[in-house]
């Protein structure tokens, strides 16, 4: 029963094989994100700030932080992202970076045990990140690419989530602290694309017992309805044994998908949480339960 | 790969390992629905009608068809009913009942290879029934239970649809006219309901290779939102292995999620009913390719 534990200063999250799926929020990340780029990179973190609480609120158990600006200095930036959101929200982080530095800098001023996202299986990846990971006794998130970029057969990407959990090891890194990520491809390129997810995660958690994530819309690329392809992509993955996305929980179908994913896998005894999310509102209007829309009236 | 063959006077489907997830529609059962009993039982079958039509628009790829109206002529008004459907819609119906006569009496109308619904693994119902379903050349639903009730232990029920598989056989019905109901618990009083589905269904397909058949909403009785755990449920069983539900077409969640699940499990080759299905609407307003809302101008 594998699990893999993050914290922030003041709470702890376990992504696990028999615990309900972790929603990692993906909004805090300026790629593609033209006037959030911009503000990060003049220092005026307001939009980070608000899409924090905002993903919090709407059910992401964790939150990434991305500050891949080009030309800026994404060290600076992603630690001052890093503070402003752990100043804001209790959750853990993931620390998102493809600079080293960068996660090192986060890395460096973040409270608690981060999850690093991520390494590859490139051997001068693996030779800078997995370091950094042990230093600061961090998971990491092992992306199933090396050298030869990403295999389409689902059996060779295993192969190299492998050899990263192998490596790891070497560093005193346990698999615990590993959080797999397939790489899923798009189905409207690849047919099977769905049948392969479902393959290798079974593989990963059955033979090498590991937590795994993934881009929870990286699927539905080029289709209409992308939220419609993403649930059932979420549900089918859940069922495989997948224990955690990088998603939007801003998407009320990617929560409603996933809670009730958790459901049918027996994750949420006496089904509350779906309970205390959906119930019918009174009679008198107030929705009860519902996150962010309770409302109060004065005493 | 199993596959079953249905028919009506002028269509095939065929509910398979590697097909498209068949929905068979719910909605013409005057169980709970007192002004359609009225109806029915006083030879009105303008509402039975209707649902026929609105079912297949909304995406159903057969239709179940039951007269269930107490002190009322069933075997009469269930051949009147087929007999009607089969004027108005062309897909393969599935002829409910629980009177053995009225069974016979839909099957004697019949145009095409029904599905009978259905058969128990009780002695009396199998000895009534699996002639009958010989007779007409009829393909067979077989519900998991027997003279000791349902079973809490989905093994027990795995083996009382091998002794209908078994037994069909000795009257010359093949294990591919056999499309076995495992029997859905509500997920809210049995945490493990959706765990036990995945697992029952599995074997039913590895092992008896036979299709599959629930009714798609037991699972969320008495839970707010059903049709977000039905979505779920239905995902999940195909990703299992399940190849087709007798439930509402009519929920535009439903059928979301059962053709998520196609295009997941590869069953929607280059996504194409996905695209034609929810496309967006072109700049003049129209919308393609949605059954039944498609604006045409004058020419």
């Amino acid at each position: 029963m594998t699990e893999t534990l993050l914290s922030s200063a003041s709470k702890e999250v376990r992504i696990g094989f028999d615990r309900p799926f972790v929603i990692i929020g993906e909004r805090i990340n300026p790629t593609g994100r033209k006037i959030l780029a911009e503000e990060m990179s003049k220092g005026d973190f307001s939009r980070v700030e608000a899409d924090a609480i905002a993903q919090v609120e709407a059910g992401a158990h964790m939150l990434d932080v991305n500050a891949g600006i080009p030309l800026a200095d994404e060290p600076a930036i992603l630690a001052e992202a890093v503070k402003l959101v752990q100043s804001v929200t209790d959750v853990p982080l993931s620390i998102d970076s493809s600079i080293v530095a960068a996660l090192e800098s986060g890395l460096s001023v973040y409270q608690g045990k981060a999850l690093v996202n991520s390494v590859t299986g490139e051997e001068e990846r693996l030779e800078l990140v997995l370091p950094l990971v042990a230093k600061y006794g961090a998971a990491v998130v092992a992306i199933s690419n090396d050298e030869t970029g990403i295999s389409e057969d689902p059996d060779q990407r295993f192969a190299v989530a492998k050899k990263i959990v192998e490596r790891a090891a070497d560093y005193g890194i346990p698999r615990e602290d590993i959080v797999v990520d397939p790489l899923v491809m798009p189905i409207g390129a690849i047919n099977s694309a769905g049948k392969q997810v479902m393959h290798i995660v079974r593989r990963l958690r059955e033979e090498l017992k590991v937590n795994t994530t993934c881009g929870g819309s990286n699927v539905s690329f080029g289709l209409p309805n992308r939220n419609g392809i993403n649930s059932a992509f979420l549900t089918m993955a859940i069922a495989s044994g997948m224990t955690s996305a990088i998603t939007s929980p801003l998407q009320a179908e990617v929560i409603q998908a996933v809670m009730g994913a958790d459901v049918m896998m027996g994750h949420d005894p006496d089904c509350a949480n779906w309970i205390r999310k959906y119930r019918e509102p009174s009679a008198d209007g107030e929705t009860r339960g519902r996150r962010g829309s309770k409302r109060r009236r004065p005493a």
